[in-house]
């Protein structure tokens, strides 16, 4: 089993420190869910790279919150992971409801650098900043469950005039040949657009195509806006 | 867009049938959410790979039990689609909760032929008799989407020593080397096997490595168990 991960907002700030304290949320699923004591190792991850482990040095409530707050050991020192070499950004329309967490956390799974909310004809939901903010939240839990040292970005609403053009960006979509590996470049492609639940547009697709986009399938049934995006995204970035 | 898909239970009975009445749960959802009416066209499954184009001729309100009943012209007549060459059956632990019928959609929309729960050390769920007809109904709404004729089949719970053994097993697993085209037989694995949460115990892996399966890791991080199950689906399908 890997090791509980905490997530800290910037670990560079404790870049001479012998001791960290963590309270709040994090504190408090770590006490009183997870039942870790004194002694116990974790990890602690600002999702920009920098990640410490060390074992838990002191667990005491706060008496004027009535918080829990642990202390971690921070004599190890702080380890930094260089930024994975193929970035891999998605531009995908926003699926409704759950159905959005849920890519958000197989993205993260499957390794993606970014997500953009793709702007399209047929896009039906266009996320609002609290709800973007709320997603960042989704990607911080998803990346101390999956092991990243990066989180994935959630970026602002693009329209789809607006998505980089060419041989690096992957176009998502059942009107293409089957994925083969030859198929992209072998540099993995930067970019990876997968349009709404009711499909692009035929002039949208036209003008993806006419500017050197590559359009590829990637299984033999309709998938789901969710279901495609993670999946579509495994095979490209496992080409990294 | 494609056509809407109503599930029929048994195409088979209505060879000779000029037309097709519907009525319950499949004919409520075609009136009055899709909004459906005389002169549309929609595509019956049974999920076994017959499958009947036509339009709809006839929209009526069955006065005994208040439920609409809509009327398909048959002529077209039957189409049968042979089941898909390469059949994978995969053998995963269930994720608690909703995760299970969200894997269960995933499956379907990568074209898995069929699910078994695995039990193993570390299973938590073992789902009941009343749960997989439940998923059974899951595998059948999802066929109707992504447009298969096949429903996925949800089989019977199945102790990791009794899953099939040998090179035509994948073990998707974090300890094994990276996937690579080159790295499954190329006529397609029979067979894909996904711990649970928790990971195999090292003595399951270890007796699977021995018996020959072929253990590989289908992405950088940790995955759940639904998000392994889809993406490593994905990719050994793509090879059939």
């Amino acid at each position: 089993m890997a090791l509980h991960h905490v997530y800290v907002s910037d670990l560079s700030a404790f870049s001479q420190a012998q001791a960290i304290d963590i309270s709040g949320d994090e504190a408090h699923h770590a006490v009183r869910v997870k039942r870790l004591e004194v002694g116990d190792v974790l990890t602690l991850v600002d999702g920009k790279g920098r990640t410490l482990e060390g074992p838990i040095s002191g667990v005491t409530k706060d008496r004027r919150t009535d918080g829990w707050r642990i202390t971690i050991d921070a004599s190890a020192g702080i380890r930094s992971v260089a930024r994975p070499a193929s970035i891999l950004t998605v531009f995908a329309a926003a699926p409704k409801g759950d159905r959005l967490d849920e890519m958000i956390d197989g993205l993260s799974q499957v390794g993606v650098a970014k997500w953009h909310p793709l702007l399209s004809k047929r896009s039906v939901v266009d996320p609002r900043p609290t709800k973007l903010d709320r997603l960042q939240r989704v990607a911080l839990e998803s990346m101390k469950q999956c092991g990243r040292a990066w989180v994935l970005e959630i970026g602002e609403p693009v329209a789809i005039t607006r998505v980089p053009m060419g041989r690096d960006t992957v176009v998502a979509d059942g009107s293409g040949g089957p994925f083969t590996p030859g198929s992209i470049p072998s540099s993995g492609p930067s970019s990876l657009l997968i349009g709404p639940e009711g499909g692009l547009a035929p002039e949208e697709l036209a003008a993806l195509r006419a500017a050197g986009c590559v359009v590829l399938a990637f299984g033999p049934h309709i998938m789901r806006v969710e279901t495609a995006a993670v999946v579509a995204a495994a095979f490209v970035t496992a080409r990294g």
